[in-house]
């Protein structure tokens, strides 16, 4: 089933995608809900992020080629293999949606890059879960870019605007709940030209072991976004290009890229 | 004006405090509100953690005396007294209210210390905002307490769980929206004796150079948090021990310590 937030007029509702429609839910997507009888062509609707999280969890580096690349980034360290998941917050500000623009900070050094990942989407409180345990507490998944300055990563002790400017979280454009989250093929495509390709079978952590993790130690809220993880190495994104996150299975998100307006510019 | 968030009852309200009452209040305390008719001794009510935030912000280093404490627990580095803040986020799951208890992590070493600080606390949207505009954007100081598992920060990569483990951010017992930020004396008791003497005087970075720093690339929202960090040296927290945040013209955050319900022990 794909669940999906959206906005029809001035009203925010939830739906099931279903062919061409949103059937529209009452209920809680995180308790039990119904369908209704109404019913909006997509065509008619705005998909937005799919939950409105209580925090956005990365694991770190997790995934093998990804490593090496990192350590290019991250000036004067040289990562090794992890033999535990590395959680960070990825700052609540940035959350956008699918078909919203990503926006270049005007100062940036504008070495801004993509990062298309699968995303699990937390479905009810969870702390001390193992990893057997956390498939239950988990919704399902949906796709999310982990934009990235990769400036700001090499040059400040956290990535509290490396990765955490306004809007460089899309989330979407919903939530698949009936899928093999260790089988997910993860495209990006730049300007419509595939630009990554990488299975989420390479993650170092699965989903449920970085799940149980941080459930150590922290309450996760239903509607938590727990990321992937990024695979490989990125390409910078420019103000006019489109980027698109596909996973199949799930859906594509979708967002364009764009300068922040300068008011001071001559 | 002293804003309070409390409980009564079952019911959660915003209020100000009155000598020994919490009159209640009708509207938003971001926007406009006024005084109802309801009034409840303080001795009635359960005050909590005085907002919401979307997020809770921390300065980095900020205290020149915290420095070199700093680097005894950040091994193999050496922190220099930094030319910018270094913000990164405390996670929202901590936050919890006075009164409530700190909860020690049963797989913790048991090394956790406070850290006394004074929190502003955001009052309206704000974005690049210069430090001089800065203010106009603040509601008010409150105190809390950034707890902090000394092991967990030397051994992780970041402070997801030695700052943001649940109940690791007190917060309270509510918001003085009239006193001058870098006037506060912020006092620690452990036990009733005097562990900490410090004043905001001394922060490196002024809270509206700090809002004025983050806004630059992250939208603020009211009832956000920004720490003011911590000064000094610290001592670590135990089981049964009473922790006390006392700023002068603020009010005292007490919180007793607890440990982890272990169901697990024999």
């Amino acid at each position: 089933m794909k669940i999906a937030r959206f906005r029809s007029g001035r009203r925010v509702a939830f739906g099931v995608v279903m062919d061409d429609d949103v059937v529209e839910i009452r209920g809680s997507i995180y308790n039990r809900f119904r369908m209704t009888d109404t019913r909006h062509p997509i065509s008619e609707v705005t998909f937005l992020a799919p939950t409105e999280p209580s925090e956005i969890w990365c694991p770190g580096l997790n995934f093998a080629d990804h490593v090496e690349f990192a350590a290019t980034v991250l000036s004067g360290e040289a990562p090794s293999v992890p033999d535990h998941p590395n959680p960070w917050h990825k700052g609540r500000n940035a959350l956008t949606g699918p078909g919203e623009p990503i926006i270049i900070p005007k100062d940036s050094s504008g070495d801004v890059h993509y990062e298309g990942e699968a995303v699990a989407v937390i479905g009810k409180h969870c702390r001390r879960v193992t990893p057997s345990q956390a498939p239950r507490y988990i919704l399902g998944y949906t796709c999310g870019n982990d934009v990235s300055d990769r400036t700001w990563q090499g040059e400040d002790w956290t990535f509290w605007r490396a990765k955490g400017s306004d809007t460089f979280a899309p989330v979407g454009p919903w939530i698949e709940t009936d899928i093999d989250p260790q089988k997910l093929e993860m495209i990006v495509r730049l300007n419509g030209k595939e630009v990554q390709r990488c299975n989420s079978k390479d993650m170092l952590f699965t989903f449920p072991e970085i799940i149980s993790y941080i459930s150590q130690q922290v309450t996760l809220q239903p509607g938590d976004l727990v990321f992937s993880g990024a695979a490989g190495v990125t390409l910078p994104i420019k103000p006019g290009d489109i980027v698109e996150v596909d996973i199949p299975g799930i859906g594509v998100l979708s967002n364009p890229v764009a300068a922040e307006f300068d008011s001071s510019a001559s």
